[in-house]
């Protein structure tokens, strides 16, 4: 399937990126990861152009990989820079691709369209992931479903109340108030609901569980598959700088076409030396995304047995807004790129559509 | 691949469907079996119109299935019921199918065509299932095969003297006289040996296990998948009510192109608080159909490399007549549905072939 | 995809051909092997033409393979020699293909093409396997990869200074002279390095393992899949035959198109009942043949994602030259065969050819 190319995807956490190579599938794609001796990280494709070897079976030589089957090297650059048969010249067509890279943040992120419009600029921001005010734990997993699947699930939270209920539960969610905004590349959506009973994943942080509070949700996307959720409670009454937040890296990158990178984290304003909320996080993470999450999306996949859900004709709810909008600007920015035209949706910019 | 649709498939034994929502794949259909408040069982399409979740990872509340994912729910009828979002309007699109189901002998049938056509009163009869006078013991397995390799192997019995020997054989089988009879959508095949050593099936069973008996093997079909077999032995020269006989329940319903449901029962007249015949029966069923068939008809299933039978001009014996003829009836019956006309062989009319 | 027909192949080390009745896919075709009671070895196509039940799982009585099925039987030309139903007569179209075999060296050969063209005399020479001045240890191994692509590993040696090394590694090999020279449907690929230290194979079995050698690799080939390798070392300035060699046995034959049976063995004219010596070379074979051949070469065929390697249009090396001929030739010989024109390269003639 086509993927929107000229973007910033998510290649890994930076810690995953090391002098052992690292080969990883993105966009059907086998890339090969590695850090170099000045401690840049690198990215160039997993196959040799030689006999078609995964370069990740080879060798870290200083800066350049060695192929482990018949020796050609590559640097950061995908130039072969040693051919150590016969003549030792270096055919001309000894390359192989290299990937733009940006470390930021923690996260290593990837280009994969046209080298010449990377612009690190326009690299989607997450700096409380690097702010010590914030205590963070992430992880990153793979789903057997399509990434659109994933990015659906992150932009219709009414999903928690049925499939992470009692934990993420709460009554009003449903029913509350949803401003869904389109800048650029980007969509808010927000939920707020004044006054409300904490679900129980805040209570064991608050200092009175029975009192109401007024809960949040907000969620950012920016294309193709960057989400970032903001989570609190504050005392009815009070301004949310009164309260407690979690702030939720969502990002997914797609591996194949019905599989999927997901780089998840919770980082928290509170408690920051706690084990035991470290753990508490830790458990919902493994039972909201490897338990609930996963077997869901994955049974999604296979029923839908397609990656084209319109194509299936879905009965839509008055909770598919943002996810629907989501889709319909991925859908724009792919039909631009195919047109030649990538950057008539920058970050900023405003597209009009009707609901 | 095309299935005769109007016509009544064993969907599960009557004690599989319970509160518990169980998901079962029939003619490629996924569908979600359970049994209501008062005691009647429902069969709703497997996946949500709205995301597609299938509807079993859900709840059953009272007797509506409530979505798993974003908690549409549906009721027996596939009519949804509640919509818990914004306004909570049911939109009109939001229903799933659902499927007629007959319970009876403690089977539960399913009608996987059009519901205007399905008639209560064709379900096929195995009353003896629900005969105290037998003794039944039974259950289901899945058959990596196509459902017509299945009934090919049930409709030439002349393969126990392979497969099942020594424990089912009878040397004089293969050379028994043969009467085939079709009568509209049912086909009997009759064997009938005046005088012979009892199979090693029987012996435990017989006084005189070296006394001569006559022996009889009669199956039953009924389009598609229906069988029923008796079998008996009694002392020679004596009626068969003299003698001790097991029916043989084995219904096979197709999951997919190439994976069946079979559902089998043996009951039997004799003995029938005895453990020791009742073990007997259960060491068979798991020898002869899942240590026999199963890797028999799975192989057969690879080694053909399609579902097209005739595609692959198979040298036909004598002892093919009624599997042959239970294929001819078969593709004649989907020939008619396919023409619109699915009442020329109602049960009892006959259809005149050439064998 | 399309074989080579009219070839011998290996279908079975000696000794893999017993009373036992052994399956094995060749060139995607379901083949029995089996020893009959005069000790001859026997081929048939392992599907029953009644319903395509594979024969393996039958019984061998006497000389023929008895259908497990429902009893058809057959022998070793194929024909049907017992038909047990009915009238017991056997239907004209009841017969299997056969497949000429020669056992020789204790390789069992078989021609997969027209059994008219089957000439004995044709078959690849292994006379060392069975010479007591040799001592040899092999087996037989499943690769999944295109045969071509163990080819294409056994012709181009220089992997060894990768993949094997340090074991295997010389580090004049990669500059060496290389000789190529086809003759009819066969290809030599030499190599010679007149001083070097001996490679970690060898030293354990030198008396001065630090003493400069001769060293040579030389690889035969012979249309489809048929290698030989000599590999040895003597003093400088000796002749080869005051040095140590080994023999080395490399056959492949496509199982599917992307499976390969891959008969190894190595033959030593060193050391003949040293069980160290044994250890030594069964343990290179774990390591060389099961821990880094075979991951590499899956990976390759994986990366490629199809068996034509032109398509892809790899980077040549000079180290390719003989795996790229040995692919020319057999793209030949196929273009021949298709065209009906089978000898026009015999054992013996030259194919003129630009490098």
């Amino acid at each position: 399937m086509a993927y929107l190319r000229n973007a910033w995807y998510v290649a890994a956490w930076g810690h995953e990126v090391t002098r052992t190579l690292r080969p990883r599938t993105l966009l059907n794609e086998p890339v090969v990861l590695y850090r170099q001796l000045d401690g840049t990280p690198a990215a160039i494709a997993d196959r040799c152009p030689h006999r078609f070897a995964p370069l990740h079976l080879g060798r870290l030589i200083g800066d350049a990989v060695e192929c482990g089957y018949h020796g050609l090297k590559f640097d950061c650059s995908g130039a072969c820079v040693e051919n150590p048969h016969g003549d030792q010249r270096i055919p001309a067509a000894a390359r192989v691709r290299a990937y733009p890279l940006v470390e930021q943040d923690g996260l290593v992120w990837i280009w994969m369209g046209d080298a010449a419009r990377a612009d690190a600029s326009q690299v989607p921001a997450y700096r409380y992931l690097a702010d010590p005010s914030f205590k963070t734990i992430g992880n990153v997993m793979l789903q057997q479903a399509n990434y659109q699947l994933v990015v659906d699930n992150l932009m219709d939270l009414t999903h928690v109340n049925f499939l992470h209920a009692p934990y993420q539960k709460t009554d009003e969610l449903l029913v509350a108030p949803h401003d869904v905004t389109q800048t650029g590349r980007t969509l808010d959506s927000r939920r707020a609901i004044p006054s409300t009973r904490a679900p129980q994943s805040f209570t064991p942080f608050l200092a009175d569980p029975e009192a109401p509070v007024a809960y949040w949700l907000d969620m950012h996307w920016q294309a193709p598959g960057a989400c970032r959720l903001e989570v609190g409670v504050t005392p009815v009454g009070q301004p949310r700088s009164a309260g407690i937040l979690r702030r939720g890296t969502h990002i997914v990158t797609p591996e194949t076409d019905t599989t999927t990178h997901y780089f998840y984290a919770s980082s928290r304003n509170y408690l920051l030396d706690d084990p035991k909320a470290d753990q508490e996080t830790t458990n919902w993470q493994q039972v909201g995304f490897h338990e609930q999450d996963k077997p869901m999306l994955e049974a999604v996949q296979q029923r839908m047995g397609t990656t084209d859900l319109d194509a299936l004709r879905p009965v839509l709810l008055s909770s598919d807004l943002a996810a629907i909008r989501v889709r319909r600007i991925l859908k724009e920015l792919m039909a631009d790129e195919a047109r030649g035209n990538v950057d008539r949706l920058p970050n900023g910019s405003v597209l009009t559509m009707d609901a």
